[in-house]
């Protein structure tokens, strides 16, 4: 056997093997994720992560983890959490990350530090129905990133074009993704 | 001085004179939501949240909230954390949560109870590259609500409308947000 090959803290050769398997069966990179929400009391809530279905079966094995969501004062809030569109940000950031440092790894570059801010513009008049006019999303969200290692800058503009490729969350906010909302009685 | 309304915990009386302002001055209503983060190794990373900027302010009041990202062993992690696309339906959880607490609060509409499950169809052939026919972020999202109170099914039903029509992280997902990646040197 060959020894396994890791960049970026990533096994490379066990991607690698992922992704020949996928190729002879698709069915296996068929993932569905979850969470489930409930609420506390005004703008408190709490969120719950578990089990999800991926490469043909359930995963029961993880501990739930759980978040709580507030707002602050000025949102009439008590500050018992992160508000929801900062999860949403908290979100894109892990998922560009995630997805940079594996796409580098697959290419076998070595990435020392990888470090990025992120701002999202929110007009609350939508969400307030003061305006019909404001878009009630956001409007812009801005990512910088730094990234350390033995690259030049050419390699560092790949890494980030490759990570707004390839990163789920990046994609779904950017390209949208249908939401069916269903009340259960 | 007339007493405070609270409806759902949610202070409708602030609700209003806030609505009030920002009819007024609607450059109140424009905030700024921020997230930094910080790869630690592999599929690992961690993310913080802290100040933000609204109602012509900067806030930095909160503490910094800390949040670690990571993927479950099948996908190459080590389970530090729930991953970036379980964060994502943890924040469209929060926010159609409280945009539905508020605007029922706004009507007067008592709750009780409110709960709601989420789950999102993810083809990891998009994010590995294996195909460019498959879309890279979520294909489907479903949501399910469960709401206890002294409501009529319409008005419960009404209340799953106001809650998509007003929630910016469902917007966000469902409209779509334009995201720039850039490279700090």
């Amino acid at each position: 056997m060959a020894e396994e090959k890791i960049v970026n803290g990533v096994n490379v050769s066990k991607l690698f093997s992922t992704i020949d398997l996928i190729k002879q069966k698709p069915e296996v990179a068929k993932f569905k994720f979850r969470a489930r929400n409930q609420w506390i009391q005004g703008t408190h809530n709490r969120a719950t992560v578990n089990g999800f279905y991926g490469a043909l079966k359930e995963d029961n094995s993880r501990d739930p983890m759980v978040f709580n969501l507030d707002e602050p004062p000025v949102l009439l809030g008590k500050n018992r959490g992160a508000n929801p569109v900062e999860f949403l940000l908290v979100a894109l950031s892990g998922c560009l990350t995630t997805s940079m440092i594996a796409h580098a790894a697959a290419r076998g570059l070595e990435i020392k530090r990888v470090q990025s801010r992120y701002e999202g513009d929110l007009d609350l008049r939508g969400f307030l129905g003061i305006s019909e006019d404001v878009p009630v999303g956001y409007q812009n969200i801005r990512v910088y990133f730094r990234i350390d290692g033995n690259l030049s800058d050419p390699q560092k503009e790949e890494l980030v074009r490759m990570a707004q490729k390839y990163s789920p969350v990046f994609n779904t906010i950017t390209k949208s993704a249908p939401v069916s909302v269903q009340l259960e009685k």
